[in-house]
């Protein structure tokens, strides 16, 4: 696509046509399909881009005995992840991961994060050395030493560039076209961060490129820790006056340790969708809200693992775990006191205040 | 409370204690009561402050034939405005503005809108010349050469310096004490902001300074509009990712709308409980969001006029004629294109767009 190529095909009209970007989805999840049928519709449509857009599938046998890639090429539908909704036929599914990225120029991942590290690996040396990356995945893990970016473990890992997409994206109310936004993070190239909001952009879907991977990143987990604060207040009733309260010096403390952590993160970063809209919609939805609220109800006398248990079918709490790591770096640099509702909600969650201090701790003024 | 007064006092034991600040409350509504009580309860416990705080109330006589300011004094409660709630002992109800703010030293304005200019009217030189003022009133009218702010009005009228203090603040919910926050918005004097936040600031009512009159209280105006946008989302039934989405643009329009209008208005004012809470608060629940809920559920056949006659007995939406302002404004300027949310909720308000345009024109980027 350098230019002078497409010049010699005005000129003599005979050259190849400029090479197409071709893009590879890596994940077939709930999200991971959305994300397809989104990038699907614009590969048709731009020029620029191979119309094919391919899928990985983790492979499974379906109960009727056909294989999921074959169920769902036949049907162009994930008839297990997101049922009754057409991907367009130029998406293709395959159960082979290094076919499948082969020859791609853009890589999406889409995976539970707990699989990443092992996707990197098989990934090494398979890849284009030029190929683009973003990582749609939310809940990457904070370590003591810093939060462990899914971002950096692909740009390291493969040595490629990443950038990250983050919002309020309910995938279920996307992929019935239902209006929603989208943050796309981006490092210092912002061309390529224009061409994934190509990618991605369509009228339903308004997707705004913002040049802070770690502010963007940083929001799709630490958001899930305010959701069950918010699903405390929930719990004991106290109102929608308290719960905005509890919103704001959660997002509030969002940025603070965002910016504590990396210097780079940006302000206005928490006003667009990753940031404010993310945190409004899981706290308003969600899962970890729910499971909260049921914690604060049973007066913490049920524990989280129970409740997870018993409401979400063996699916865990991203919240309940994050707002561990969040503790253990606030406690290993000596932060505690700057951030008195992320550390009262895991002092909550493991059974050392009662759902109650959620307000009568949250309200005090960090020090700084 | 000149330092060499106090002095004076340790060294000689005989003369005058310090002159202890008196405050009077102008309003004796809903939100005016539970004002009167916060600040009650500080008077008494902090030894600067005048125990009494004089509590203004518009007279009426109840069914019982008794006066509401007997009833208040005599119940200490204010029956009508705020049954149920215990004011202090220290609040003392008076029928005669000029009577209520005389010797006052601080003045906190909490009326009705629509009867400042009155109000201030009869005021004019019956307060002291060094008088602190406060204005808690949300909703001043957006004129076509600019925001009419309550805070200048009283300012101007007066002569004297007014501070703002708005939030996420449902008046039954403070009342009983539920968690809350709040944000006090002040010109250039912060040791005055920092006498209201002791003014108002209890356990359960923490209250934040700012310095930035116009951004909040602009703030507690346009979270109004962006309520009926809200509204209209919850009609269609378009989902929390969706209502997440047109929240997060109506608050980038908020933030747009006060800068352009006041280049001194900050970015971090938005972040506040004025700002990102009490929008979230408003969204949640509020007149303006059910009625708007109604008119899309209705999809628009029948007028806010009617559905404001039928659901709010009389009570008029701030919202609706606060976003007609905002749109004379805007076009007023040749603005309308950098505010496709505010001047879209305004359009389908007076018909010329049905409900559905809330989500196909707020999408539309700005163009700025």
């Amino acid at each position: 696509m350098a230019p002078e190529l497409q010049e010699e095909n005005y000129t003599t009209g005979s050259a190849e046509p400029p090479q197409k970007t071709r893009v590879t989805v890596v994940g077939s999840g709930n999200w991971g399909s959305v994300a397809a049928k989104l990038i699907a519709s614009n590969t048709r449509r731009l020029s620029s881009f191979h119309d094919e857009v391919r899928m990985w599938v983790f492979e499974e046998t379906l109960p009727s005995g056909e294989k999921l890639t074959d169920a769902i090429n036949r049907n162009n539908e994930n008839v297990k992840y997101l049922p009754g909704i057409k991907l367009g036929k130029n998406v293709v599914a395959d159960p082979d991961l290094e076919n499948a990225v082969n020859g791609a120029n853009m890589l999406v991942f889409v995976t539970p994060h707990q699989f990443m590290e092992g996707i990197c690996r098989r990934l090494v040396g398979k890849v284009k050395a030029d190929v683009e990356a973003i990582s749609l995945i939310k809940g990457m893990e904070v370590k003591m030493e810093g939060p462990c970016m899914i971002s950096t473990l692909i740009s390291d890992q493969l040595g490629i560039n990443c950038c990250v997409l983050m919002g309020a994206n309910i995938a279920n109310e996307i992929a019935v076209e239902k209006f929603s936004e989208a943050t796309v993070g981006y490092r210092e190239k912002k061309e390529i961060a224009q061409k994934w909001v190509q990618l991605f952009n369509t009228s339903y879907f308004i997707v705004t490129p913002v040049q802070d991977v770690e502010g963007v990143e940083l929001c799709g987990t630490l958001k899930n820790v305010v959701a069950i604060a918010a699903g405390f207040v929930d719990g004991l009733e106290m109102g929608n006056n308290t719960k905005a309260a509890i919103m704001r010096i959660g997002l509030r403390e969002m940025k603070a340790f965002s910016k504590m952590l990396f210097p780079s993160v940006k302000d206005t970063t928490f006003f667009e969708s990753c940031g404010v809209a993310d945190l409004i919609t899981t706290c308003l939805g969600g899962r970890n809200r729910k499971v909260a609220e049921a914690f604060a109800r049973n007066e913490g006398k049920r524990s989280f693992d129970e409740l997870e248990a018993e409401m979400l079918q063996g699916q865990k709490l991203q919240g309940v775990s994050t707002a561990k790591e969040v503790y253990e770096v606030l406690s290993h640099r000596g932060w505690l006191d700057f951030f008195p509702l992320f550390a009262t909600v895991h002092e909550i969650c493991i059974g050392t205040l009662p759902p109650t201090a959620i307000v009568e701790h949250s309200e005090r003024t960090p020090k700084m």
